[in-house]
């Protein structure tokens, strides 16, 4: 299992109590769960009722962003100044231990918590949503018809500063107990992988592939080191 | 876009407002994402702040089950009768338009809203735990040193039941505007797909791969229609 050097030190919140060994505060480990990520999931309390809603993200800089309809119920409670928890994970393999109590799952999470900020300069959120297209098909933005007023209006985009986070990691093979060591069990880890299909062209569009979507597959993530 | 048939009447707290025409009340919906997910995205405020947490999840019949450590703080939150959120989600690809506003992603999640409630009854607890081993993989239980007393007495676990619930589904290729369906822009999707890769076996494990292990990949879920 590896365990990342804890270079900044955990608030009250985002101390990690429940397997700690597992626990990574370095920018570094964040930045890249941050970065393999499409969606998150974020809880909030609208008053009477806690809610867990997926949204897609992209990272600038040391701020997570989301972007929505003017008329999102989430967009409207993250922007009341309440305070939210963003949640990324990746799910890494199954870990098969000796004994069933040992078995676990590998997996790269961060939690981040804070408030939302929206971003209400109109250079800002156009720059914002081009960064997004750029995460998710590189060269795109350029290719594409680009938002009108109309669309620009009726999205808002919301930031939060990545500065209260914490990860937690595991890899590795199962860490079984010593007197389990000698049964006849197999051991091991069953890895999963968030793998890119080819991609599927709408029956209407005639053009040749571009760079990111010939890219799509080649470009695939390599397997997490277990 | 496929959108199944409601068949169950949403509460005020699961009928999904934004994008309406994605949401999909059916049972056998509902069943098939939480079948599918190793791990669920849980929603609750501790009074002071809301968490997000990641936590493994299997189904037994019409409830969702979790399972931790006596002294995780999640879990004796979610036994205060606090209401929470429960959410699975699935990202099946990237969908790429003619225009930047009609960018997409396919996906399909489950949204729970309830209460949990401790499995207090041991042989139930025991009878969860196996069903839990039975689907990460399948025959293993009986391959294994079991949980004793100690290991069982310091683990709980916790179901809710899947009465309140709702999914949101996007499949299928971009919706464009019309006026845009002339433009030179390739369009189409960009899959992603939860793919099983080989099984590695601890290096102080001498034994032949069970039944379990060698069908990993062989039983890998096929790629969902896009």
């Amino acid at each position: 299992m590896s365990k990342p050097t804890a270079e900044q030190p955990p608030s009250p919140r985002t101390r990690v109590r429940r397997i700690a060994e597992n626990a990574a505060y370095d920018r570094a480990t964040l930045l890249a769960i941050v970065d393999a990520a499409y969606l998150c999931h974020i809880a909030f309390s609208d008053g009477s009722a806690s809610h867990c809603i997926p949204t897609a993200c992209w990272r600038e800089g040391q701020h997570l962003y989301i972007h929505g309809s003017n008329g999102s119920r989430m967009l409207k409670a993250l922007t009341s100044g309440a305070d939210i928890c963003v949640t990324i994970t990746h799910l890494d393999g199954l870990v098969l231990a000796r004994s069933a109590f040992n078995h676990s799952m590998n997996y790269r999470s961060a939690m981040i918590y804070g408030q939302f900020e929206c971003v209400d300069d109109l250079q800002a959120k156009r720059d914002s949503l081009a960064r997004f297209m750029e995460k998710l098909a590189p060269g795109r933005q350029a290719q594409i018809r680009p938002g009108n007023d109309k669309e620009f209006n009726a999205t808002t985009v919301l930031r939060i500063s990545l500065d209260e986070a914490a990860c937690k990691v595991r890899t590795g093979g199962p860490v079984d107990d010593e007197e389990d060591l000698a049964l006849p069990v197999w051991a091991g880890v069953l890895p999963l992988i968030q793998q890119r299909g080819a991609p599927i062209q709408d029956p209407a569009c005639q053009q040749a592939a571009p760079e990111h979507v010939l890219a799509w597959q080649a470009d695939s993530a390599e397997i997490p080191a277990q």
